[in-house]
């Protein structure tokens, strides 16, 4: 089967963008309404999953996507701690929602209620409730809850461990995702996701996190941002900082997705990655939607990229299936339970 | 012949470096003495040049480089305007040197004295200075002074116009270089000088800057962040942001260089980017000192990356002088007055 590691709910009903908008316009002027979360209805939901996600996995020909709220819209940077918590599990309870309307072709990955400067529990509470209670299979993590500053500590410190801890003990992972940016001089997607990628490698590489979390696992998305492109820099400079080889020292804990629109990126991934080391991933429908006039393509519809490949079918199996099962387990379990 | 557009005078002679400390000493504390610029033995410079940068260009076969101050010492975002002034001009002049005793080896590109929340005033007049009374052929510019906080404004911004007024006036293009990072979540060479490559990129395609500029040039080092390897999304990107085609929008203008430290990197390079946007550079001896076990050969070596592209002849003449020569008309000015 096809797993699609990286998709987002970007096409959530209106009603539930709209309960963020009148959240925040709260949060800014505590004279105005404090929204409750909007009752959405199943056939809302199904429009917008069948108009577009449901729609695109079909046509492209994938079987099931790791589905996790909008990215973008995570937006840490706004409000505080309490407005990150409820719109969260908002964002949260609604993919929960999906995958309760589509088991076959989606599982769930959550958002975390992080807030620049909060301590990590309630982000630990949340990961709980989503996995245990609600059956998400994996989170996504943002290094720079600020927005474009970076005012947080480096993902290998010890601020973060809390959270490391719980996912170890949920054996689920993370896939390092950035939300939207504040900064002007960061777009969102075209710099800040693409920076903070390689940004998250780079402090892997530098520390030693997977010393004191043998088994804790990442998932750098877009392709691991500037990181195979540069992999010569990167084994250069672990040399020099009299780092471990990279394969043993980061690369048993960290993965690339494939959300890389042409055809010589994947080529050049697939060459210098592992391909264990190597996840399906097309962030559909997402950061770039448009059809590629050299190709006559839709950009992100990156299936066909890796079909194109001349690599074996045992390859591409790791890269379109088994790969994901063994990092998500809990995915592959849920997928056993139904007999796939 | 063969032009290296990318090196830095990481060798400086300890004197220099000292200064540096003594400057920043005196700058936090004034009961310590003000330094003055030390005095330097031309055979002090030519033995940190001979057995280091002169050493390499004639081992790797280079004949010309590009010569400026280092990079991650330019520290803008220590001491003040002044003091960036001060250690500009230390920097300056010693390049200038370098290039007095060995004018075929080196052409000389300024360092620029910016600094945090200041004007571009004194920038204006130094990058005057070093072009008109020294001979440089380019300058640096850091589109983040403030060191790994991103507190400039894009580097399409009127802010910057003043320096790209005298840029046009002289006929001379910039580099886009960072220097240090002072934000624990950036490793200078590994993540900081990476993610400023691309942003730079993504700023240029979401502003207007070369319809200002028509003839205003740039170039994007280290083989322009992640850029290549994510050609399709900044082509679906502008597409998405209703930007112009990037090969009139922004390749007129934006060139990368070479400094990619794998082969596949630079096929990569090669295969996406036309040729005439490419210089070769090595930034040596720079970000990455060691041997790749892989290959045997410097990483850095990256005259060995392009000898051994599947391209014709014409287009290695490209990459290797003809490019440089049209990017720096002041380069081919000089080196048309000796004969070459």
């Amino acid at each position: 089967m096809i797993i699609d590691c990286h998709g987002h709910y970007t096409t959530a009903p209106e009603p539930h963008n709209r309960f963020r908008v009148e959240q925040l316009a709260h949060y800014k002027d505590a004279t105005l309404p404090r929204p409750g979360v909007p009752r959405i209805g199943d056939d809302e939901i199904r429009e917008t999953i069948e108009s577009n996600q449901l729609k695109l996995q079909r046509e492209r020909g994938a079987d099931l996507t790791l589905f996790s709220p909008r990215a973008s819209a995570m937006g840490h940077h706004e409000g505080d701690e309490a407005v990150s918590l409820a719109w969260t599990r908002a964002c949260n309870d609604l993919v929960h929602r999906v995958v309760g309307l589509y088991p076959d072709n989606f599982a769930a990955v959550c958002q975390l209620p992080q807030s620049p400067g909060a301590s990590l529990s309630q982000v630990v509470h949340e990961l709980e409730r989503c996995v245990v209670e609600l059956g998400f299979v994996g989170c996504n993590l943002n290094p720079d809850p600020s927005g474009g500053h970076w005012k947080a500590p480096p993902l290998t410190d010890r601020f973060w461990y809390p959270v490391y801890e719980k996912m170890v003990e949920l054996d689920v992972p993370a896939m390092v995702h950035v939300s939207a940016s504040c900064n002007p001089n960061f777009h969102a997607t075209g710099a800040h996701y693409i920076n903070a990628d390689t940004t998250a490698f780079m402090q892997f590489v530098q520390g030693d996190l997977f010393r004191d979390f043998p088994t804790l696992r990442f998932i750098i998305p877009h392709g691991g941002g500037a990181v195979p492109y540069h992999w010569g820099r990167y084994r250069g400079l672990a040399d020099m900082l009299k780092r471990p080889p990279l394969a043993g020292h980061v690369m048993r804990n960290v993965f690339f997705d494939t959300c890389v629109y042409h055809q010589p990126g994947i080529d050049l991934l697939v060459k210098v990655i592992d391909v264990d080391n190597i996840l399906f991933g097309s962030e559909m429908v997402g950061a770039v939607r448009g059809i590629d006039p050299t190709t006559g393509q839709y950009f992100d519809d990156t299936k066909r990229y890796i079909d194109a490949l001349a690599i074996s079918a045992d390859d591409k199996h790791r890269i379109f299936e088994a790969n994901a099962r063994r990092v998500y387990p809990r995915l592959d379990a849920q997928l056993k339970a139904r007999g796939r």
